[in-house]
């Protein structure tokens, strides 16, 4: 039996792939503060689970493939609140976000065509590439300012005729960088000239911080018919575990084409859908308020501990809930990999993702590290210590090594 | 904007394209039987929806790439029974089948590469194939045995270079034939001695009737590191709506290469996995055995009416819930129009789907229609009256056209 070279080629999870260690250091009796993960421990709202639990049908029957009526419905409601006005047709519910951007690349993408990125990102999107024969190039953000992007010169100079589409994560993942009203006129501007799509992956668009401006992809109406937007509800209502996502897209011809893959599927869990859309209808604003303070503090937190290190060149990101840092070491993974095999504070360590795997660049990021600050204030803060003090002695040992 | 070729050439649902004519019926005061659809009306057993119900914590979380332990554990425990014996790493739980079939064809298909599938067969499975340009090389059956397999120098003779594995959907949607012991040996040694790996469909386990003797491709030890069991609760408990299928399989590597394809979309449905798992463990025996009864007599009933008219060419299936019968017509599109445009018989008609989409050899099917044998027996028989009446009416029609 053979196996294909599409997936052969692919990594294993760069986020997953030191679970070893950290599983290791617990047995060991260690507590190890997880900065790894995007888990949020925000309590996922009661009407959700209530939703769910008032369904009374006798049968759990397909629904429609193109997703619930009540929950498009929700889903045109709240995108009005933003100033995005679709219509009914311009949504497909899908299996969290992922299936969305993977069916999006699939309608846009034949083997050998290539989409940019800019670069650190989330590293699923390189994985979705890969399994469908989709190459990812890479437009290079630095964090030296913040992971804003580079002159316009720099990104078409990386489009070529197997180019179809721009991809941004906004605010972003990993970076948790917002772009500028500029930058994403800048982008619109380039997708117009050489007639690509937009792909706008903004499931963290409640994740911003100190009231900073923020402008959709979709309040571009230049690029109107050839934007897509990827959402979900997994991070905004604490509900990952629902597998909620959509696409919102005003180019019918190509949400007929991601429907034929839908239908492929035949539809998205029902139960699901009911307690998404209860989530849109029924979420009181100052849900989402509290959650953006919070994180708005713990961001703050983590940061104060990381300026601490001498070294540490992060600016401080304005959304999402993440931070990407250059360390003063050599290669980040044996720094994550030291820290939960040999650090110990009052028998704790932290946990970080080494960040080269979010860079299609080779060697970039080798220096780099993702944290989530996604622990309750208190534990951030000794994290944070944690994180502080590990640095300061891996300097020790690797002078002394 | 560019669009994909892949997904340009995909053919819409053919299960799905005629529904405006239905609709239109329907708008026009005709009570429509719907024998062209897969939705059992088959209660879900209350286990599922208590599982889900007693769900208590606070945040709905990420679950586990491969799927929630409760699950695997029962996914276990219920191939045990039809003696066939997995480790838990054997398991990977998936967005219903459709998800395990495009991410084991991922895995063993680059563009270009095939795999070979008895024709008629499911739809969908042309669909994730030509998604992910992976061509399906058809070995044809045929009404007039019942679409049992053709002689192994048949099925030898379209394997070439390029043919990465063999899939069969067992028992067979849209066919309901059930192969014989000796059909899954043939098989079998095909994928030894040419070294492919054996996909098995086998959602419809529970529907073969009769008490007709099963094997099932998880019970061939000579090829148990070479094949792949697919599955889904859909249709065992009329859970369509929930989304939940597996894969099983005891080759390590290849479940390897599919975790990576899992670690991208992360995680299923948490509740609806511990709905799942309820439906395995807490479902009574009598449940299983009362549809299965029920089944087998909506499939007499239905047969019983087809046989009444001249020219209806179809073996008796025994098992899934389809029957598809060669019609004494020139093209049953065509006749499946006309059934809904034109033929009322007290202000009803019926809806079949034709069965031409189901074929990958051009031509073929174009004289056959599929029936889901899914509604109450009283409405079955008035559905199979309807359709025999419909097709007498048809011939004179079509005379004096």
């Amino acid at each position: 039996m053979k196996f294909s070279k599409r997936l052969k080629s692919m990594q294993a999870s760069p986020i997953r792939k030191l679970a070893p260690f950290a599983a290791q250091a617990k047995a060991d009796g260690v507590k190890v503060y997880h900065l790894n993960i995007g888990q949020p421990d925000i309590k996922t709202p009661e009407c959700f689970f209530n939703a769910v639990k008032n369904f009374n049908e006798p049968v759990l029957e397909y629904a429609g493939s193109q997703g619930i009526p009540e929950l498009i419905e929700a889903l045109q409601k709240y995108y009005e609140t933003y100033d995005m006005h679709f219509s009914k047709d311009d949504f497909i519910v899908t299996n969290g976000g992922s299936e969305g951007l993977l069916f999006t690349f699939m309608a846009m993408c034949d083997p050998g065509d290539n989409i940019l990125i800019p670069e650190p990102f989330y590293t699923n999107y390189n994985g979705f590439g890969q399994s469908i024969n989709m190459e990812v190039k890479p437009i290079t953000t630095k964090a030296e300012n913040g992971f804003h992007l580079p002159p316009k010169e720099e990104i078409v100079a990386q489009i070529d005729d197997k180019t179809k589409a721009i991809l941004v994560s906004n605010p972003g993942n990993p970076t948790g960088c917002v772009y500028t009203k500029e930058e994403v006129y800048m982008l619109a501007e380039i997708v117009k000239e050489h007639d690509l799509w937009l792909v706008a992956d903004e499931v963290y668009r409640e994740f911003i911080y100190e009231g900073l401006q923020y402008t959709s992809f979709g309040n571009v109406k230049e690029i109107e018919d050839r934007c897509v937007i990827i959402d979900s509800v997994s991070k905004r209502y604490s509900a990952c575990g629902a597998r909620i996502g959509s696409i919102a897209c005003k180019n019918a011809e190509l949400m007929g084409e991601i429907m034929k893959l839908c239908q492929g599927r035949l539809c998205i869990a029902t139960l699901e859908q009911l307690g998404a859309a209860a989530l849109f209808n029924e979420t009181p604003a100052s849900y989402l308020k509290a959650v953006n303070e919070e994180y708005c503090k713990r961001r703050d937190t983590l940061y104060n501990e990381l300026m601490k290190v001498d070294g540490v060149i992060c600016e401080k990101p304005m959304g999402a809930f993440y931070i990407v840092a250059k360390l003063p070491v050599d290669n980040a993974e044996d720094f994550v990999k030291w820290m939960l095999q040999e650090f110990r504070m009052d028998g704790a360590t932290v946990m970080a993702t080494p960040a080269e795997g979010f860079y299609a660049t080779p060697g970039l990021g080798r220096d780099e590290i993702r944290l989530a600050y996604i622990l309750k204030e208190e534990d951030l803060k000794v994290a944070g210590k944690l994180l502080a003090e590990g640095l300061k002695a891996y300097k020790t040992a690797m002078a002394n090594a």
